[in-house]
């Protein structure tokens, strides 16, 4: 199959073409980025001096002829602009921003401050939360890749809402990522004087991401639920760890939520669910593995579960990867076999 | 006054002998340590080999004798053992462990897993909290000087707790450190490699920082508390940021708690209160800051409170010497005015 | 092919086992490790949970008959005791330290400070720098595979040797390397905070891969060769970078470099040859490759060339499948064709 | 004295507030900023905010009336336009900037590729290595503050130069530098991630550093010198460690060139000269020392030597103070006792 990645000079873009270049059943046979047109992919990216690529513009009519399926790798408002057309014109859509996530265009705008997309394609839109939603993966002509941080946080808090194990209308989630998922645009938030030896709380009065958890969130749990969320940057590269604490309603053990969690995720090859001890995220460093763990803390009546992902690739171009051949109908696993890189 | 430090081969030793050899009122007399006793100090130390130091064992009597006051920055289980012998000689004591904060000797063995210090010197030990128990110093003979996480989570919490702000039966603390906090002494979980492009939690399930926290925030909200504290280890050198979730009572807007705060640390020298933004660890490298912020969030009804603090300074040596500073009638901030360094 | 690990838990033999696990042709079969001996993979690496093994001790005469192939990632003085027994028995041996890659016990001994593996399996060993010695790997019995900095610096330096570019008698190389190059070992001098915000030499005196540089440079050169090299610790995991610098002795230019190492290493998969700029690490981060670019500075006559490698794979672990797969008859590349993980 | 500080949001100029705030003679009386006129200094520098001060424009009659000394701290350009037209009103000029370094025009042209300050002014600037040429700085009106690399090479050649150890036709100079040297002005090369975990060359073919060093080590050496200088880009926030390699012309040995180092710095407070073992910049963070460390190899008859500061203060900031001091009749070390930062 033919695939495209447009926005392909961001880090998540280029992410997906580490991925499809080595992908059995992808081929990726263009790179698309309207700064770079022209240029040779090495001139940007040394790392990948030995393919051969080069940058196109974007041109919706040649490229749905030339592919079946595109991802966008794009800041917010562009996919929303240009997906629909490749959409209707039967190409594959795996759109790894936010601009379809949020289901109604009303909210997109209250939390995004830009135009929504159309709302019938916000509508039919399928969330790619492959080990949630994956069923719904193979009609899906557009999926909403998830965010890095709801990518975590749900697979965390999924489980404890449908079963009801805590209190919904209070969940606190402390999310720590690393700089990758702040993009590649230079600024001086992100330059490395700023950022090293540093821990800094961002957005944290309101971040994007909220209304993303929540409503997927209130899907499972049949209830609405209010999720606190405070997001950090943290000196590194790659990695989100996410520590959510919540009310322990039914007097949960640990032994409880094991089961549960191992239960919830059985057979699915990408959720390691830890026994004991604690997820770090090296331990998913350049892989598209979700590792979870809990602890049940009598003293205070609460749950406290963590779960650690590397942004870029289950929080980004990894699971979109997933998502695309859910959607085509490999194997859920190929072109992610990586074993994670340590140290 | 002469002073010695005991345990000067540690992080927080180091930074004591920094801060003391610069010190206007103090003169660093003796560097007490047993695993180098009769080294010189710039063989372990070379960023110090313009100064003349070379450390000596431990003679408790002889010790006495020779200096005014001494600070203990030693692991778990020295100072309980030396301090009452160097207070009974009336040598003024600060000591930097944990093993005089707890009040209760059942209680320290119960979270520390070690034989308690006396009880009467538990008892009469004033906790050095300089902002909140500082008028209690100038009698002391022994100081307990509080932990990193401790200082930063009280100076953040205790106004709120005072006030009845938040809810007292939950108090959720979300901390991340450097990795000087683990301290100097070799091992795998702290080599570079290890923490370098991770973010791990520890003593997640349980952390001895917590009866710390709760002994003093029931002191102050003069009701029971009930705090679920968290830390993770970040892969910088220096710096604690601690994230507090709590409950909105009473509807505190944002302006309220800037007038709380401001009220409450105004003529405290090393407490900065943010109005807007927030703290990052950064912004105190090096110095004896605390930098508050804080967040009231009306979707949730919580309210979210930061603090950052140098781990090494306002978190160990730094509220050390300030501690010193107010038992010895100095100005609070002698020995202390150094500004952040940058980046 | 049937192969083992002896020393699985350096970061060395932690790589190995991410390429083999996901290798076409070599199935790992034992992890042996003296130190874990019967403890499950996912307890000291739990990155790897996800796979089944098991730690073993090691039966030299049980693990010839279990394996076809062995690779050493032990310290020095390890392999040199138990490979010749292997060899003997017709496992193959592929031995990442350096016990023998000198030639002669006595330069071992002078350099190593440690007894000397027997003078016979010395000589007879296939040194495993892949691009120049690869032709004689068929036939080998034991595989001395090239120390990190002599990988990275040979191959930036055999070429202008071969051709007499440069004066050979005196050659200098400036190395940086990675911690990870250090080892796992705990220990104070790789502690994140010693290493952290910090360039450190070390071993700038004299370091043992001095004589394997020349050895090999004057095998090339056809006469004898001096080399000063002096290796800088940098805070970061992986990557080495070696500037060298030598006398251009016949005036040649950019473009006779160029055309120098782009015929060298014409049709070697591993080798990139930069026609301008320089090589930096991160562009070979988890690859086999080598990166090399050059400069001639007339104002001094002199050359500057670097070379970039990834110190645990082309310095390492990768290089180590590359040897086992000439040795074997696999192509080249098989199981090291991932992309360099960015950022 | 009155002072300010000319393009004061920069690190350097940064680092200038923190010294001067502190100084016991100077007191900063303006900070200029043409990006942020107007601004409180607190906005752009949240660790500054305990101080009171705001960013005012630049007119030079004003100022000259305002304070007695200036530093610029501004990019290359900037006090080549302004300087002059200070000093001849009778300000004493610090600059920190390359424009008065190289004492003609044309030079100045040929390597910043920038219009040259007038021929008079870059005449009679007096370079203000402070060890070396000190004794001009009283009556000096424009101090050229060196280079970052110049201060740490030259205060490791000079000696050797002066006393014909070594041969002055090829001196080599490896340098490694922090982050923070390449200024606060966003660009992608210096993202966070972009940086992180890399060690990366710089201006390789050539840096307008080298023709500062060559113009100083030719009046010391009193012949012509020959230096070849490669700058690399390591992941950390300050310090810069060379490594210099010469040939040894007269079989100096290594107590020969301790003798000579101590000889040359006797006296001077900032410079500390190893007896043994190497400099690291981590021993010199945030202080205005330079350490220095040598060793001869008699296999290569070459001798190394290294010398480690912080860039932004011995080799910024720093030196400037220092200069300031020397200047105006202070002692050299006013306002710049602090110990280093460690860890």
């Amino acid at each position: 199959m033919k695939t495209a990645v447009i926005g392909s000079t961001g880090y998540g873009g280029v992410e997906l073409i580490r991925l499809l270049a080595a992908h059995p059943h992808f081929e990726l046979t263009k790179l698309i980025s309207t700064s770079k047109t022209g240029e040779a992919l090495d001139q940007a990216f040394p790392h990948l001096r030995h393919l051969g690529y080069a940058f196109s513009g974007l041109n919706v009519d040649e490229l749905a002829e030339q592919v079946d399926l595109v991802f966008f790798a794009t800041p917010a408002g562009v996919s929303g602009k240009y997906a629909p057309a490749l959409a209707e014109r039967n190409v594959i859509v795996v759109d790894l921003s936010g601009d379809f996530r949020l289901g109604e265009p009303e909210v997109y705008e209250a939390w995004y401050g830009k135009e929504a997309p159309p709302r019938t394609w916000m509508e039919k839109t399928v969330y790619g939360l492959s080990e949630w939603f994956g069923d719904r993966l193979p009609e899906a002509q557009l999926i909403a890749n998830p965010g890095c941080y709801p990518t975590a946080s749900l697979l965390a808090l999924l489980p404890l809402l449908k079963e009801k194990v805590i209190d919904p209308a209070m969940v606190i989630i402390d999310g720590k990522s690393g700089v990758s998922g702040a993009g590649r645009k230079p600024g001086l938030a992100t330059l490395f004087c700023e950022v090293n030896e540093n821990v800094r709380p961002y957005k944290a009065d309101r971040h994007q991401h909220t209304p993303e958890m929540e409503r997927f969130a209130e899907i499972c749990a049949d209830s609405p639920v209010r999720i606190r969320f405070v997001p950090h940057l943290v000196p590194m590269n790659r990695g989100i760890l996410i520590t959510l604490y919540a009310t322990n309603l039914n007097n949960y053990t640990n032994r409880d939520l094991f089961d549960l969690y191992c239960e919830t995720y059985q057979n699915r090859p990408f959720v390691r669910v830890l026994k004991e001890g604690w997820p770090e995220t090296k331990a998913v460093q350049g892989s598209n593995f979700c590792d979870i763990g809990f602890h049940v803390d009598e003293r205070t009546g609460s749950i406290v579960v963590m779960a650690a992902i590397d942004n870029l690739m289950k929080g980004a171009a990894g699971q979109a990867v997933q998502n695309a051949n859910l959607r085509c109908g490999w194997p859920e696993e190929s072109g992610l076999t990586g074993i994670p890189l340590y140290p």
